[in-house]
């Protein structure tokens, strides 16, 4: 007979360089998850909402948005590498590959490329791990790296510094269907904007977007319903007991909701004519989200850059940035919560109106 | 290289009569939308919650009920009619057409019908327009118009009163499935309410619906869920900068969310037994309804009317009224926030049971 | 001409021993009402989450929770059994029979098992029935008995004990498809945790569940979600009128919900390699959930036996339970919310590793 206090999660020392993690549970996309996540950051890409329009352009259902495919991904991986994690540090090369549909099942697995103790904090270190998520055929559909600081369960275990010799980068590019101009697609051209074209847009530009959204409790349920378990952003108890250590004494918002809802708010002036996102180069939270408060994006056009195998379509390289607003002597103060440098697949008006 | 703020929506001065907007995006209707429609506004009849009674009748699937139908096609109209509106004035022969389902797409269109500058305010004016959607196979599933008033951009654009010679009434009456003895209804008769049937109605009756429903800060989720962007809805923000300008100083309850909800509180005692809406003649929000507010509602029978080509059913003529109660005076003082003048096609006992 | 204020539900002195309620409505399980209750509770069994699981498991589909048919059953009688409840006392014998899956509908009947009049409150008595809830082809999928405590309406009325001579147990017992070595479950392994074998558990074990869920205001839409249209859970107008009323003067959060919590916050530790909860011998809510709550669980190993019929699984005989924690002068004391008798069959890792 025993009182069991089972501990969830890996911790610094846990971690060794080359061990493959095989994600436990996997998760299959219904129209419910696919619902909640595709409308609550108000994207706009009729990909992800009418499937007369997304079966004319060759798809094979309505595509689940970059934000919840990243979403379910990282979230598989959250018990096994971050489910003790102090924060997030960075998104490394994170790529898309073949498009999720609703019904499909992505199952994770992530190896780890190196384990580094703080210098500055004994019981800390980084992690860093690649993540890849793959379909019920075994296509991937996203890969990433990720470096995550960690806490020690015993802060006097001895955690040396160790890497990967070599990063195996994993094959992953955007599978998309063939441009066919027997699909006619200048018939839907009305059902997305028609001044988000690749040429509409000048490396330098800046665009401020102009809807806020505000986060509310909601992030709770939004939380769970991804399998992400980490007690941050859950257990208000945990909390209460000793704000002190929790960063702004209240549950924090779960870093994958400001990034999608950054990814929904552009998406009119952005991606409303993306057919894929392709790459994140590297994205961090720079600050934390909180219920209440309210969550803007903005996008800098950084180049534009031809695709040579699909002469239809241009790359938007961008970088995505997230913010907020809090009071300080009286003023709202601006605040930047996110950041993505990211690139995006856009259509030629030239080829689709 | 530009800073660029885009503006959403249109403005009182780029209304022009007779201009059709063919609205973005589209939307198709997931499992998720339609239960979570469904069920948060309490609507109880079978006909949207279970699918073998459904099909019993003769019905493809679980019917999307009347308060969703009417939801996702205003939406979809939001950001070219009303994303500058200041308030929504009115809803007029709004008629149901075909039936929709689970995986349909429903695409909308408006007809500009006036545009008339307000005499007391140089700022505002309304718009008046014609509002349909289909489903994929190009069948009307709804047709209304709708008076919105909306503001200026630019408060010295001159504006003129200018409207439809004459507005074309769009084809639009429900389609059922015929009358059967074959499906045997009565097997199905316990499913729904035993005292809602046609013969149960007399002219003159008032029901207060027994149950409310308060409204929570998931109206902000459900909003986003519509594709509804008006930022009086969600952006916490904009409000917190300037609360005099915004009605009560709060984010606004989206009114279709209480439209639905006076439809669905009402269902029990009305609709349990309806096979379909036939038309609201008119309709409007008379007060808002804020986070916080219990939500009730009311219904008065006008009068009864037989269909002549269904003797199976009848049609009740209703006034359909929602309440909510604000405390003078330290006393709770019920406020009128809706009315809706609604025609239902009911069963008749003599037929199904 | 009339002024109509339906009353809904029974009161005490409506029920007679042996009447059979065939309940209004029925249920049909879709994607989204599967998702938000699958995921709301931080349930883990790949079962209900991983559509390839499942299937190999050789399931027709992803696996309806225990927490979710359970809330399925009882909520479709709530209108004529307990909408007029004080409390539900306790639930008896709830057995699970065939599985449940999306698109299946549900529907239920009640058979009225004894009614008692209270000796010390003259306006309360208790009704003791029996539920049970069929899928579209009449399989039981649970039956169980409950006993509520319910209000006279006329406060004079005389009720007089009566109860059943003889309660004719429902047959109801788990089907699960056959094992079958040719399905390779090893592959699929790595999907569930590691240490939930029926082999890891020792009668005497007390496993306090590391993971801890906040309720927010969303126990209002749940509610609404499962048809439970008891007012104590939606109506805060109702509640704040008199407040000394009302359990803790606030809407009280419907007992479904930290059932189904506790379910899911086990599910790691207790149930990541169950394949059916088989019968719960007894439950009962201890203490009132309140939105701001944060929920907690624990589960007792009572016994373990083999299951004859199925040498690859074991029988696992628990008590759970779930705790929150109140402020009681100045620190928080752990309080009981919820019991239950709980036995489900396990794997055994000799079959399936």
């Amino acid at each position: 007979m025993a009182l069991i206090r089972k501990k969830k999660g890996n911790f610094l020392e846990d971690f060794r360089v080359g061990h493959i993690f095989q994600h436990k549970c996997g998760k299959t996309v219904t129209e419910g998850l696919f619902n909640t996540f595709t409308e609550f950051n108000m994207t706009t890409n009729p990909l992800s909402k009418n499937l007369r329009y997304a079966r004319q352009y060759g798809f094979r259902g309505m595509v689940v948005p970059p934000g919840l495919v990243m979403n379910i991904v990282l979230s598989q991986s959250v018990e096994d590498i971050s489910e003790n994690a102090r924060a997030n540090l960075e998104y490394i090369n994170m790529r898309f590959g073949a498009p999720v549909y609703i019904g499909d099942t992505i199952e994770v697995t992530s190896t780890v490329l190196g384990v580094k103790p703080s210098t500055r904090d004994p019981v800390l270190g980084v992690v860093h791990v690649q993540t890849t998520g793959r379909n019920q055929d075994n296509h991937v559909v996203l890969t990433y790296e990720r470096k995550v600081q960690v806490w020690k369960d015993d802060p006097k275990a001895d955690v040396k510094e160790t890497s990967a010799e070599k990063i195996e980068e994993v094959p992953c590019t955007p599978q998309l269907p063939a441009y066919d101009t027997s699909r006619r697609y200048g018939d839907l051209a009305h059902l997305s904007s028609p001044d988000t074209y690749f040429e509409d847009f000048t490396p330098g530009d800046h665009i401020e977007h102009s809807r806020g959204r505000v986060m509310t409790s909601e992030h709770v349920a939004l939380t769970a319903m991804l399998d992400n378990t980490s007690q941050v952003h859950s257990n208000q108890f945990m909390i209460d007991q000793n704000p002190e250590r929790y960063v702004g004494g209240q549950l924090i918002v779960y870093g994958g909701i400001p990034f999608n809802l950054c990814l929904g708010l552009s998406c009119p002036d952005i991606a409303d004519n993306a057919l894929t996102d392709i790459i994140y180069r590297t994205g961090r939270h720079t600050a934390p989200l909180f219920a209440g408060d309210t969550a803007f994006a903005s996008t800098e056009i950084r180049g534009t850059r031809d695709w040579p195998e699909r002469p239809d379509l241009g790359i938007l390289e961008t970088t995505l940035r997230g913010h907020k607003f809090v009071r300080k002597d009286g003023r709202p103060e601006r605040v930047e919560i996110f950041y993505l440098e990211r690139e995006i697949a856009v259509k030629r008006r030239s080829h689709y109106c």
